[in-house]
């Protein structure tokens, strides 16, 4: 199956580069100077994005769609200024997105799944309280529970990025613009412990809810929105596009990015939000190449609506980043003519999706005609022999709740889809870092993530004091 | 053993930062200009460089040296322009090092395993021949045979880079001025299949030979200089300064820039040159953590001596890169406080080294202490069996001719140096691509490999044409 309309509306339609007039300057100090405020921020971070998985994701784009990623060519036409990060946490080189999250978001290295509390129970006030109060309009969209770690980490003080029914809560006191994600199980009484009906309580408080891509479609720029899609993370981009159902509940990355950008522009004094590709991150935790390639190409659609918002809007910085690397995956050994990356192009589902659907009971012959007609590859006898077995032992996981074999069958994948991984872990990696218009120019060649903090409020004027750079 | 002083007079030298006058902008329109030719150009290619292998390199200098690497650093002042690569070969996403130099040494994208002879057998005449023709001096540097894929693609034209014993002849026909590396292997009559003694053949041509450091440092710039170090590859950083003899007599691959520099530089109408760090792409391909990150070390070195000359000389490009990636190594799991990765700041071998050291007959207590002496980690009793078993079995591999298990003793060691490896092979992610010094501000954001070879020769004004940035 060919689909090239894949992301509809999508791809192929042209960015609006060149729109705006200045272009962006290496090296300019970046100290003792004074800018104007720039109006709006958007702060995109493709989740656990290493390196491999944005050259695969462009590869993908440019050999199946004929286009590469707006990414990648906005690097190419020199429009996004370019930084690499540094992405420590306060006790580690490897962090994860909780103290990733609150570097940015409060401006300290805080341990591995504090957010914005530090070591000594120091409480470092979230951007997104800073930027309300400063007047501006604040929202987070988010692939993955809206009270997961790195949406939490723009908004919240939690000592524990655990405390997601907590944090619902504490969402419900902010009363932020725009909220938007998955996780009805942090909001439904009958899932919580303490048996809150959080969505009575938003409603009584002056929200709209929206639990359809048709009801966030109706939301209106004069209430706060709270959008909870689904039980817990979004489906994964390619499992959505192949399920109508999905298709027309839950909207994409790029749906949601520009219904919160109409919903938050009306404000004059601007706006701030966050966006997350969160299922990336899941992806690489789960060895999923299927899931974690399209899921980028996901977000790199969110790129695109916000870049085409800010080249017509002028007065708009867009952050396009990720927070860590994850597993380092890349493509190896892509066979003659490249045929078992290509198989990629062709993929019905994920590999989670594709392992809900097979048991230990199953023949060798069903086992390998599913996977063929799902994941467009011919595992082995052997291979089928392998994963069946492992279906008896179950595999733990932070993001494998289903105690799936997925590393174990992404593995097996690896030799006929040619993508492999280093880990199911976060890695150490520096990573992309790049800005979009006006306060690009300012952005260092190279950064460490909680300098982002103070780049961010002092691009924006909203704190007068100069930003450190080194 | 803490050994600040890995590197002498190295790394806590200063860079010579700030020299020049101007600094690169970015997104200057590339086409339609004419720019003065740069005078020299020093082409630097860390071989086989995934991003974690660049990032790890620096995570270990800045908390075992106290100080940055010289690459990132530079990332960090903005003196050097950043760009990146697409690395693709001619019949593949993934390229090996012939394809990839070829790219740059021919303009043209090749087959794998081709030097600058397209898929149709056409010959693209390599660049430093080009150069050389326009009066420059040219010269290779490089810590495997100088016959090796990465300088050849630079130097001549074959079929494949297997025919290193030709190579070797086509050096000594071509006569550029400076060589070093090590392959002695190709120039010995004992070890040639043809019998020729090439030594003596370069002698009669006029060459000077040089087979130790010390030699090296008496060549003088009037003849053209052959020096080959070592029977094939240099050793190991980590080994050459763990080992008097070899320090002694093997120079680093900064000590070979510098000299190299100052043979060449006598000129009045410039230099080009290659050096390729290319044990950084043995080091991935046997997923040896100690080996590569202290060839990665051994790389930057050579960079520092490459901008320190280009800093004070005004007027020579420096272009700091990778052919394509390799094993996408990263730190995953580091450990309370990165104990686990900083056992690696006090290794004293590579993992072959080590691995020559051990065999199937020795008990699990003196296998233990060996790779606690040598590599200062515990492995545990089971992983010794594992170890133990695995050499009667062999392990094959390009650049594992002595069977070693190397992938499996790189998976053990994983668990206790917290390095993690997805491959044994090259990569198709996009690669760092940098450039310092005049003409670096003409450089894109995003290149494909080929693209460079144009770029190089109208950067030095040697051709006339404007070269493509499409």
């Amino acid at each position: 199956m060919k689909r090239r309309d894949f992301f509809r509306n999508g791809l192929l339609t042209t960015v609006g580069f060149g729109v705006l007039g200045s272009r962006p300057i290496l090296g300019t100090p970046l100290t003792h100077r004074q800018l104007d405020g720039v109006k709006n921020i958007i702060f995109m971070v493709s989740d656990g994005m290493s390196s491999g998985t944005l050259s695969m994701a462009d590869i993908l784009m440019r050999n199946k769609l004929g286009q590469s990623s707006t990414w990648i060519s906005m690097y190419e036409s020199g429009e996004l200024k370019r930084s690499m990060m540094d992405t420590a946490s306060a006790n580690s080189f490897v962090t994860d997105s909780a103290a990733a999250g609150s570097s940015w978001g409060g401006g300290h290295r805080v341990n591995n799944g504090a957010l914005n509390i530090g070591p000594n129970g120091e409480e470092h006030k979230p951007i997104l309280q800073k930027f309300k109060d400063a007047g501006k309009s604040v929202g987070c969209v988010t692939s993955v529970q809206i009270t997961h770690a790195t949406p939490a980490s723009f908004c919240v003080n939690q000592n524990s990025r655990n405390a997601m029914p907590e944090i619902a809560v504490d969402y419900l006191k902010l009363k932020f613009d725009v909220m938007m994600g998955g996780g009805q199980e942090l909001f439904d009484p009958s899932k919580r412990k303490d048996g809150r009906d959080l969505y009575a309580e938003y409603k009584k408080a002056g929200f709209q809810i929206a639990k359809t891509k048709a009801e966030m479609l109706k939301a209106t720029g004069d209430r706060p929105l709270m959008a909870v899609f689904t039980e817990d993370g979004l489906p994964y981009a390619i499992d959505r596009e192949n399920n109508d159902d999905l298709r027309r509940d839950v909207p994409s990355l790029a749906e949601m990015t520009k219904k919160t950008i109409e919903l938050l522009s009306n404000n004059q004094k601007g706006f701030v939000m966050q966006v997350e590709g969160g299922k990336v991150d899941w992806a690489a935790h789960a060895n999923d190449a299927a899931a974690i390639l399209y899921d980028q190409v996901d977000f790199d659609e969110a790129v695109r609506v916000a870049v085409d918002f800010a080249a017509k809007d002028k007065n708009t910085l867009v952050i396009v980043t990720t927070d860590h690397g994850n597993a380092n995956p890349g493509m190896f050994n892509p066979g003659s003519k490249n045929a078992k990356f290509e198989t990629l192009f062709d993929v019905k589902c994920s590999n989670e999706h594709l392992l809900k659907q097979i048991n230990a009971n199953m023949s060798n012959a069903q086992m390998i005609e599913i996977i063929q007609h799902y994941q467009n590859v011919a595992i082995s006898k052997d291979e089928a022999d392998t994963l069946r077995k492992s279906f008896s032992l179950g595999e733990d996981g932070l993001y494998n709740t289903s105690k799936l074999p997925m590393e174990l069958f992404g593995g097996i994948l690896s030799n006929h889809n040619a993508v492999s991984w280093a880990n199911t872990n976060h890695s150490g990696d520096y990573v992309e870092l790049a800005a979009f218009g006006p306060g690009s120019e300012r952005l260092p060649g190279f950064v460490k993530n909680y300098e982002l903090h103070n780049f961010l409020l002092e691009v924006a004027g909203v704190s007068k004091r100069e930003f450190a750079t080194a």
